[in-house]
């Protein structure tokens, strides 16, 4: 199958040039990029006029299937919230449940511009089951699922198959909530695999206060000492970061997640990503779970993450708009070791996505990468391609199923267990 | 002409109740809603396939015409950014580019479910005539423009028209930037047309700072000992008020406009919005001017106004939902003196907006205004009314001129104005 997008504005985030030309794609990679007009044969011609190609948004820490919290109890803080609301119902998940909730958010990045998400969550061979079936890639995180064994076979079940939309990293929830027989298996994991290890990290500072009363340190130097991050890896949140976090994740090239929708959601701060930045570490947006945010937006990851260090550092000139889309693109594919598709090049994966600049909130043209951080919404979003394939198009989504059955099912599967959490919450009280 | 729009879910904004049912639009007003099917004989029955209706949003305050600094020297603070880029650009401003830099913002209003904005510029009547031409509903703030019988003539003349879709409000740019000469005559005016008076008031500390060395108290205190304030009106940004000014705008119900996307991108702070709610001061949004925001969309606001008051008061429940919603739609309009389109009501205006709920970011339907204002963007916009006229409808406009037209005639202003600016800026540094 090949495609060719004709006649686009065309950037690489390679740097920042926008350079006017053609894209070819053979199956499911970027075969051609040429300021002249292609003239090859294909099977698909289409004109872009004008309008912006570029790398799709990466979502880097997400717990996708949370759909069903969506706008449920908010207004609470993270630990009241995680303990009183969400842990409860999630007692009630079913297998099936998680594959029409993760369906929905998939639906979500695919309309908002992003083709790749980091998804924690339970049940992770349903998440990709529901992502293999809509065309989505997903770099999964497997916590903790009954043994050792399983983890290895897991892991190479998700990253042993070639050109899969599915691959698999280690990792814990967090700190506060790993118990020691999950530590053990993941430090054992980590060192047998050579892998990569991911955790949210220091996302409150009743955290890392707790984390100081009980181990003596912070969040960051006990994964850090317990080899965990001896193959890299990094943290999701990262707001609370002394001088040495700081200096750890620099020198063993570890990732910092930052998701301000859910930060400033629940209240938890705003991390200080202008000093990640001069440290070198590399920085990534998410947008954490729809139920702690509550939207899949990386516009609006990109427009808070400049609002909330423009505010801390007194300083609106504190990050350049070219750095912001880097961390909502190829920093986050870094993150998620998705190497082969983080910037617009022959050879790479074709995860592409059109930025419509016919939109009056992209006019005039001053600068467009400026307008797409500081202006952009996902209505600007005219076409998501996944892997070669075309998933959405000016408005409409080319998915083998009808997204009202999605909707459907999500609503009844939300509704079926909200009644069984009612009930057993019932049982409790009487 | 009439208007049937059937099978929605309608919110008023009398209250939070959602109803399922029917509106009848009788040429610019809303004859009637009715839970029941309407069988009436209309020109266009339009289904909205249980999709929401409510009041469009109201922009409280801008300056539409700035869409050609959009993306221009980003990165500084207020002061630098006003008088190094701004003020020696607006000097080169014809009074035909006003009239094409509103239209691209009156554009993007419409796209994003705007149905009015307070907008104060220079050559307001241009704006009048772009407004008018498209069907947007303008509150213009006319400024000093060169004597007090211009004033009062300007302000009859768009006042006294019955129907009109531009109405006109007195006040200044801000204290700082208003002579002697201007003041006097804008005492004169508000106690002539016992009118209501708004201006910038408290945007950064540095203007409270000044204003307290210049003349021995607030910003705030100096307009309402003036008595411009004798007859209500209000402040744009409100940002830094102390109890004094609480009281101030307390006891003669003036009305605080907060633009945090204004506010954030300028490094200017947050205000303490949940202090004059509690005091009783009705609080809108705004989105200020494209040039310092860089958006037009009420959207980006209320996340902005939820995200930095979570993260002000360290409390995620210190704002509700529907208070939100209040401050970008009803609230908004009872700012901009728009009492005939605040709500949905038989013989209001018909101002009315349709969110899509069929949008994945929107499922489930846990809570829709929850899920309007912690997840919705412009994307969710279906169709956009203004004064009885469908503007916008699934993603197409319908109005009397091409939107490529507009977009052309601004880009070329733009970079004319951008040549006679170089060139004078040459001639002077020659």
């Amino acid at each position: 199958m090949k495609i060719l997008l004709k006649n686009a504005r065309i950037l690489s985030m390679e740097d920042s040039d926008i350079v006017f030309g053609d894209i070819l794609i053979e199956n499911n990679r970027i075969k051609k990029i040429s300021e002249k007009p292609l003239k090859e044969k294909v099977n698909i011609i289409r004109d872009c006029h004008g309008n912006l190609l570029m790398p799709g948004f990466k979502n880097a820490h997400a717990h996708s299937a949370m759909t069903f919290l969506r706008s449920k109890s908010d207004g609470l803080k993270l630990h009241d919230w995680l303990f009183d609301v969400v842990f409860p119902r999630e007692k009630e998940l079913k297998e099936e449940d998680v594959y029409h909730f993760a369906k929905v958010a998939y639906l979500e990045y695919i309309r908002n511009g992003i083709t790749a998400c980091f998804d924690q969550y339970y049940f992770p061979h349903m998440s990709a089951k529901a992502a293999e079936e809509m065309g989505m890639r997903v770099v999964l995180l497997g916590t903790y699922n009954g043994s050792y064994e399983k983890v290895l076979s897991t892991y190479h079940y998700f990253n042993d198959k070639k050109d899969s939309l599915i691959t698999y990293c280690l990792g814990v929830h967090a700190e506060y909530t790993t118990g020691d027989i999950e530590l053990e298996m993941m430090k054992k994991a980590v060192k047998e695999l050579k892998a990569p290890f991911y955790a949210h990290i220091s996302e409150t500072k009743d955290e890392v206060d707790n984390c100081y009363k009980a181990r003596g340190c912070s969040p960051v130097k006990f994964f850090a000492d317990a080899g965990l991050f001896d193959y890299g890896g990094g943290g999701y949140h990262c707001i609370y970061f002394n001088e040495e976090d700081i200096k750890i994740f620099k020198d063993k090239k570890l990732n910092a997640v930052s998701c301000p929708g859910s930060n400033t959601k629940l209240s938890s701060g705003i991390p200080p990503i202008t000093d990640y930045l001069e440290a070198g570490i590399n920085v990534a947006l998410g947008t954490d779970g729809p139920a702690s945010n509550n939207c899949l937006d990386m516009f609006k990851e990109m427009a808070l993450t400049f609002s909330l260090q423009n505010l801390r550092t007194k300083n609106p000139n504190c990050l350049a708009s070219f750095d912001i889309l880097k961390m909502a693109t190829c920093n986050a594919a870094r993150a998620m070791g998705l190497n082969e598709c983080d910037v617009l090049k022959e050879n790479k994966l074709a995860d592409i996505i059109e930025i419509d600049l016919s939109s009056p909130n992209m006019q005039p043209l001053n600068d467009i990468i400026t307008n797409i951080v500081y202006s952009g919404n996902p209505s600007n979003i005219s076409m998501t391609m996944i892997n070669g394939k075309i998933l959405f198009d000016k408005g409409e989504f080319f998915l083998d199923e009808s997204i009202d059955d999605i909707f459907n099912n999500c609503q009844k599967a939300t509704d079926e267990l909200e009644k069984r959490y009612l009930s057993h919450l019932h049982d409790q009280t009487v």
